[in-house]
């Protein structure tokens, strides 16, 4: 994201101290909010005070600032992503307790994916992933199958753009990738290994509306070195396809309560 | 929380318009979150208009509003609860496969329960908790413990305020109240039935940080007919024990990383 278009009105301004946050910074300084978000630091100290003072930004002892519990309660209220997330719990806790391996739940936004919702033992292999946070399309399980049923326009933005190296195997190649891509649409399925962390491999599998548009995926992350992805694919397509049809019949007629913009910057 | 005073800087009125949808509800009118607001409707639809393009609010296509993906992105960087969540989140794995029932995860805040985290499964007992909902101290199995190891002053509070009756066997007597709150203190657990929700009872268990302060509190929801609290107890305080142990040895010398201000509106 970096340093931004100076916004002008004041809502404009709260929202991108706010957005300051979005990289996953835990703690900025009121410095680092300003330069971010484009402000003068004396605009952004009293912005940044109000929103402290009304629980949406916290004051840490060291003097910098943090996002807020309240902020939190609201954004837990976004029915996009929380409606989803209910649904997909159940299906999501019997993937973990088949597999004991990270359990994945993901939508696009943009060229990017965004993590929903991730299950996580006390056995399974350490990944990065943080809930909220985004992964390209291109180096995760979740991201190739969301990238395979992308519309053309997006794809095609993907391969053109800087395919970045995450781990050792990533593919950087936008011929590779297009190939890839070709096999997850054709196979059902995407499989990675070492491409976004070392040592971690992935299956991840469509998750479809009523429509049969996918709108999500899901995926199990584990050890590279141990991982048999041939034994974790058929409890994930079930899995996917439980979810698929529970996501059909709560959503029928009820299309609006799912994003219906899912290019929209995240 | 009702109709509130009527902010007065721009940034107040643009958190007033988020601290509208705090209640839970899934969508407001232009009409309704200006209510809430206590704004004019010319103000609140250029805000709203603001908070749309930004991707804090989305506007549904019956022409309502609902909180925004990019709200909830942001929101899940909080630390205070997040940070909490990652390190609950593989014994709570652990609880729901033994138990597979809804397991919690809730903190106080001011004289309210704040769930954090819920796990449930296909066989568990329905319960209408959501994460980011705030639940009364005295009916649930998470707040009693909460409210057992609570400063004087919140636990005097509570007892001085009305003790509303959500199911048929809610504790509404203050004296009652007193009584089983010492209890949960004595034992270290505590035992709901039918006090939250008809047909569904809780076990509860204090999380204590390094300095033994009881800063979270975990819990069983099971089915009050068929469930055997007694049973459920070795596996739960188990699990907030071991939860316990996490978060001494994580935040070991970072008690700035857990919320400091637990007296705060939620």
């Amino acid at each position: 994201m970096g340093e931004r278009a100076r916004p002008v009105s004041v809502a404009g301004k709260v929202m991108a101290i706010l957005n300051a946050f979005a990289l996953g910074d835990v703690r900025l300084t009121l410095s680092e909010i300003c330069r971010r978000a484009g402000l003068p630091l004396a605009t952004g100290h009293r912005l940044v005070g109000e929103l402290a003072a009304g629980g949406f930004l916290e004051r840490v002892p060291d003097g910098t600032y943090r996002i807020g519990t309240r902020m939190w309660r609201i954004g837990s209220q976004a029915p996009a992503v929380t409606g989803l997330r209910e649904l997909a719990l159940p299906h999501m806790e019997d993937l973990y307790e088949a597999t004991h391996d990270n359990v994945q739940l993901a939508i696009r936004r943009d060229l990017r994916v965004l993590v929903v919702e991730r299950l996580r033992g006390t056995r399974s292999v350490p990944v990065l992933t943080q809930v909220g946070q985004t992964l390209p399309l291109h180096t995760t399980g979740v991201g190739k199958v969301l990238l395979a049923h992308a519309p053309a326009e997006v794809r095609e933005a993907v391969l053109a753009g800087e395919l970045t190296r995450h781990a050792a195997r990533s593919i950087t190649d936008a011929g590779e990738l297009r190939r890839c891509v070709e096999q997850v649409r054709r196979s059902g399925y995407a499989v990675t290994r070492d491409e976004m962390t070392l040592g971690a491999a992935s299956v991840g599998a469509p998750v479809r509306d009523a429509d049969g548009e996918v709108v999500a995926a899901l995926s199990l992350v584990a050890r590279t070195r141990s991982a048999d992805l041939r034994r974790l694919l058929p409890p994930l397509t079930t899995a996917a396809r439980a979810l698929s049809r529970d996501l059909a019949a709560h959503w029928r007629g009820r299309p609006d309560l799912f994003s219906a913009d899912r290019n929209a910057r995240a």
